[in-house]
């Protein structure tokens, strides 16, 4: 038994090809929320984050629905609303998959910021598309007007906007709370944090904070966070069982338990996807240097099991 | 010195015959956090709450000018996403206010739910208006599709929904915020809760928790957090420095320090404002009651001199 930190992507909080409506939303949470209380009954002190993608989606295009009438926020305040709205979810259907596994929590949803440098080389190449594909005719005065980055998806047809990507270097409420927090705290809470990697802030003089338009890799912040708090294991939840290499080629082999050292010449030699598994890879082999035991990549019906050591990919150190 | 509660509302988060942009929130904010940063350079303890009237009215709107191509949330969904929004605001400001001050804190916002009973009265009676004004031919089609609630304002000539305004039960996070801080949380965090008065839950079983569309005066949760949290003074802060008698009337008189007897008098004889003022009065008297010393009424400005009993209205027990 020990301290899991569960990062919650993709398909754990929205399913694919659904309309995209709450009580989707909600009958997705309810599958997740059953497996991670399974955890907590074998006697895991758990922690969860999150992504927003498709939420952050959805309220950019919201604000830009309504903007004749509405002026719009900007990215990073859109970033804190889907905190609290993922974070009220989490807090409902854990609250209750927990009542039914017998092992009550409170589950808290802190709304968290993430540092990152102003001098981070992404803010000088943002690459990080956000929000809905435009025409031509539509790009055009967004650029000029909005000052936005556009890139061209020829397969899509059309401009979509681009925001910086870059490092998370602190989460600035963890370092409280790890100070605050009692010893045994995860036998009476479930804490929930860094919702879509923490809403991205830069420090401009010492404890003096601006909020910035950019998207932070929440597997990434999921590390630095599994650090913070001790966890043992980092477990990053996605759509598929395991990480692969040779991925849909005649070689292809899924990934179970492998050593720090050898996922790290994989991902070297380019065998994970830059938008999708190379992040979450990335994740493992930072918190594993920084002295966790365990990184588990898998999909949601397939955490106990990994967490048992019997399916999923599982990184250890070496 | 001690620990206080403060409660804000109205021009503390969002300056009347503004335009709703954000930077005009983060510039209001900014001076609600000097004030408040002065309370904890005092030497007091500081848990805030806030309103989120006209930023969840805004949320509603853009839900409706997009739902065309966006299935809308719920009104629980649309307030926890204001507790994001405006949890992240007062972290962001304060913070850099309690470091002006020379008494930095880490600010902790939390995504809070309230329980409301299912057998309110105020679920048969909705009469909070929430949201836009509409003609005739828009209500119609809403009250039938949507089962809306609606009624009419003469005075702006439209329709508005009315949804029930339940009293609050219990802050679901408090119990074990309460009994996981140690002493002293005070010299490290400013807990930043039930924003909006909570997003309001019914308790379906035990544990296990379903959002309903309603409203909870936030005030009435503050008075609820201020007892759970232990405050000495529960500080609500509105637009205007002191609560007043005969309001308006030639015989009108300022309040300072009174008894709690004497506001109950007061406020049985209808003298304070059904939709304003009343309510800050029963929820400090509700506070008093509890076990409360003091229930400050006061706007931003005064609130320094308030705490000093120097001006504002001070309701203290008997």
């Amino acid at each position: 038994m020990g301290r899991v930190l569960v990062a919650l992507g993709g398909n754990a909080l929205q399913r694919a090809g659904g309309h995209g409506t709450w009580p989707e939303q909600v009958a997705q949470m309810r599958l997740t929320a059953a497996v991670l209380a399974t955890l907590v009954a074998d006697g895991e002190e758990l922690i969860v984050t999150h992504g927003n993608g498709p939420q952050v989606g959805t309220l950019l295009r919201q604000n830009e629905l309504a903007e004749h009438e509405l002026p719009p926020r900007p990215m990073d305040v859109l970033g804190a609303e889907t905190q609290g709205q993922i974070g009220y979810l989490i807090e409902q259907e854990l609250t209750a998959a927990l009542v039914r596994a017998k092992v009550p929590r409170t589950v808290l949803a802190l709304v968290s910021r993430t540092v990152v440098s102003r001098r981070d080389r992404a803010f000088q190449h943002p690459d990080k598309p956000v929000g809905r594909y435009y025409s031509e005719a539509e790009a055009r005065p967004l650029r000029k007007r909005q000052g936005w980055e556009m890139v061209y998806d020829g397969a899509r047809g059309g401009w979509r906007r681009v925001v910086p990507s870059p490092e998370p270097v602190r989460w600035i409420e963890g370092e409280v709370l790890r100070k605050l927090l009692p010893r045994g705290w995860g036998a009476h809470i479930v804490p929930v944090v860094t919702g879509g990697g923490g809403v991205p802030v830069i420090e401009k003089t010492k404890g003096v904070y601006e909020g910035v338009e950019a998207v932070i890799d929440k597997d990434r912040t999921a590390s630095l966070v599994a650090i913070s708090m001790d966890a043992d294991t980092l477990a990053i939840l996605t759509d598929v069982p395991a990480a692969a290499i040779g991925f849909g080629k005649p070689w292809e082999k899924w990934l179970g338990e492998v050593r720090a050292s050898e996922m790290e010449s994989y991902l070297r030699r380019g065998e994970f996807g830059e938008g999708s598994m190379a992040p979450k890879v990335q994740a493992s082999l930072t918190f594993l240097r920084s002295g966790g035991r365990r990184a588990i990549i898998t999909d949601p019906p397939s955490l106990s099991r990994a967490m048992r050591n019997e399916t999923g990919t599982r990184i250890v150190a070496d």
